[in-house]
């Protein structure tokens, strides 16, 4: 597939700016993220008069409820945006950080030093106020960005960068650092995974399809993110009350989110004990139980199929099973897992140790919900998303994440 | 493409030996290095057959003398590759190493830690040698590897896999975490690139034709090495003596590897002082410059088109052009550079700050020769290859950079 000229003049632009932000203090980049804050709070009016647009259609359309409600902005939500913005340029700059370095035994200088991507696109659907975290941790991070918001929320994307940019030119950047991409139809998704050399990394936020025909398609590098079929292990050597509160917490909290539970695999030596009280406790909070033959022994446990061991259900849903040992939980795990952040709970130290070893995903945890797997709670200030693949970035991803490096060798005329 | 039953069958064994290699001590992966150091040197002779069949087939096919030279082993070359594997063995162990780690506010542990990819699959052109070396560098770094050489390589790459297997069975591994790619047709590539899920990285080392055909094409992730269109920069503020030598060793000490200069840049200042010598200095070494009309002036140059600066020429000749100030030279690379690495020759500090933070190449080097763009230059002890993508590993790549990372999340019942 060709490039039309309208990406290409926009990848341009973006490529240009980026060169100059790419050696753009902190001060500027900080005062740039302020501006843009802001201007969010200044002018919301316009965003939120936009984003009423976007509701509008997709009410009219009959869009779901909860999708709706993603895609709604209020003045709190803006304020959220705006002091993400803020949080962001209250973070430490990862441009130029010395990775490694010394002296070789010649006598050369060597460095390894952080540096921007140079131009980011990001494809991602539905809640518009991605769009300014992204345009944010970008930014932060030396990037020039090309967004490509769902064509649901395209008024609201384009207020809000329109509002940016304004902001960045104010305060001194070129605002071509910020762009939509041209176009909102699936063409322009499959333009921007073809332009290689024009775009240096592509990350897809979204659903597991959006996910799967980015990865399949792109030939610009991509770092996946975000499929999360997360499993709790509950072993022999399970404190059960610390078990059923981090199974609960980790199915319940929150259960649209990649890092939410969606299978439970319980020991058989504490399943005599623990099932009644997880499938009650389960049950009483909205959740519908997919068990295997042990389960299902409750009431109103659903009988499971693999299907279930390998769905994401991200609603009220688990799937469960009862495992002869930590062997064949790391085996199911193996088989079923998105490899995103898996939980064994115990007091043993060595299943622990196994299990951490064993288990190779972006996150293992022992003891805690697999919740924590988020870059607020690990203390990265800001996430633009959780990996889910080895290159690169494994896991959530903050600033130093949306950076290169380079060597940098100083001699005085060495040669070989 | 559909995955062949052939290549299924050996990634999937390739993936259960990963498993138990990705938690071998580092004591078990030394003893199976320097097994296999051991038994290259006792096999010599039926390596050397093979190798022998392979020249013979080159030969009666008309293969050039400089490609039959590549291909040709020698009992010293076996010594060679024996010896790498023992630099190997002596190397720090990455898996395990705790990139980062604290408390979080909340009591959590946090550790990011080193672990093995999985699966790396192998694309490479001719040199036998690199069988051994591939192998030696994954082994150390966890991972299990699926070898696809040179089908001119065939019968010597067959024996040296052979002769490793053994070697790593008898020191207690899974022979097959080193497996070869059945079949030696270009099928087995276009498979091995479409094994998404099965390999986890894919390194192509070979000619610009194969890496591009690699990126463009395979859904497994890419790490991109090695086409080099390096340029040496003089300075108006260049050291002459200095800058002459650092032109003739970044473009004569080596010509065919992708590190060496195919491009000098002159500020016009020093053009007349500079340009005599440089000429004189590169036609006593063999080498044509391609110039400007500035270089045009001198004897027995030929003229040069911009399908010259962009030529990675990887034999005796250099494209050569006088700019007028730092930001064309800058312009002038950012156009036509490789971005594998690029030197400026100046004793001003600014000019050569502004290079360093302007110039996007893998590696920038000030006052020192292109040529130092190595992992052995570098101290990493081994290299598997140049990456000149921005995404996980840039420049060369030593055993850190063939491991992905895990995030290791340690509670006491921590809920959110």
């Amino acid at each position: 597939m060709s490039i039309s000229a309208d990406l290409a003049d926009v990848a341009g632009r973006a490529r240009i700016a980026s060169r100059a932000l790419a050696i753009a203090t902190r001060a500027e980049k900080d005062a740039a993220l302020q501006a843009m804050a802001d201007a969010l709070l200044a002018r919301a009016d316009e965003v939120l008069a936009a984003n009423a647009e976007d509701v509008a259609r997709a009410e009219a359309d009959g869009t779901p409820a909860n999708i709706i409600d993603r895609l709604r902005l209020t003045p709190e939500r803006l304020e959220g945006m705006a002091q993400g913005l803020r949080d962001v340029a209250g973070l430490a700059d990862p441009v130029g950080e010395v990775v490694r370095g010394g002296l070789l035994t010649n006598g050369l200088e060597l460095r390894q030093v952080r540096v921007p991507f140079g131009v980011i696109g990001m494809i991602y659907e539905a809640r518009p106020n991605v769009t300014a975290d992204a345009a944010g941790i970008c930014l932060k991070s030396g990037n020039a960005v090309l967004l490509r918001g769902s064509s649901s929320a395209r008024a609201s994307n384009a207020a809000i960068v329109a509002v940016l940019r304004d902001a960045v030119a104010d305060a001194g950047l070129a605002p071509d650092v910020l762009q939509l991409v041209p176009g909102d139809t699936h063409d322009s998704v499959k333009e921007l995974m073809r332009a290689r050399g024009m775009v240096d990394v592509l990350i897809p936020r979204g659903g597991a399809g959006l996910i799967r025909s980015v990865v399949e398609e792109s030939t610009v590098p991509v770092i996946e993110t975000g499929v999360g079929n997360c499993h709790v292990y509950v072993d022999a050597a399970a404190d059960l009350d610390k078990a059923l509160a981090i199974v609960l917490n980790a199915k319940t909290q929150r259960t649209s989110v990649c890092n939410a539970a969606e299978s439970l695999l319980v020991h058989e030596a504490v399943a005599e004990a623990f099932l009644p009280r997880v499938v009650t406790a389960l049950q009483e909070a909205g959740v519908t139980v997919h068990g295997d033959e042990a389960f299902a022994a409750y009431e109103d446990v659903v009988p499971a199929t693999d299907h279930d061991y390998a769905e994401e259900y991200l609603s009220l849903d688990i799937s469960a099973r009862v495992v002869p040992d930590l062997d064949a939980a790391i085996d199911h795990i193996r088989r079923f897992s998105s490899a995103h952040s898996d939980a064994i709970v115990t007091d043993d130290q060595r299943a622990a140790r196994r299990f951490v070893a064993e288990v190779d995903s972006a996150a293992v945890l022992v003891n805690a919900s697999t919740r924590f797997t988020d870059g607020g709670e690990f203390g990265f200030g800001a996430e633009i998303g959780i990996s889910t693949q080895k290159l690169h970035a494994r896991g959530p991803m903050g600033l130093p994440e949306m950076t290169s490096t380079k060597y940098v060798v100083v001699g005085d005329g060495h040669v070989r």
